[in-house]
């Protein structure tokens, strides 16, 4: 399922962001690297439509912005 | 406004998984990186709450789904 791209240390460092007293375990981290990976990608593919559809070959900030809110 | 807690070059590898062909600024990769800190942290402050709610100070994978859902 997971795609393995992000660090799962960066998991923890996420998840202890707002409360570092906290403990988390290794499935927690998988687990949210799974949401993450899925969320960056499913934005990435409406980024492109967006970007193809401006006439453009290169991913811009705009089009993430717009990818994310749509 | 980023806290740069995901590295850049797994932004871009999450936004070529589907179109390979595509290239990407840089400024589109920090843009996914503002994003899926923010999600991250969010989702991490409602694993928290989960889990303290549960009685454990440990957050585990049951607390991050569910927290991802509500």
């Amino acid at each position: 399922m997971s795609k393995r791209i992000l660090p799962l240390a960066a998991m923890e460092h996420l998840l202890k962001k707002k409360s570092s007293a906290v403990r988390v375990s290794n499935s927690a981290k998988e687990a949210l690297r799974d949401i993450l990976e899925e969320i960056g990608q499913e934005i990435g593919e409406k980024a492109v439509r967006l970007a193809n559809h401006s006439g453009r070959k290169t991913i811009k900030d705009i089009d993430i912005k717009l990818a994310h809110k749509s």
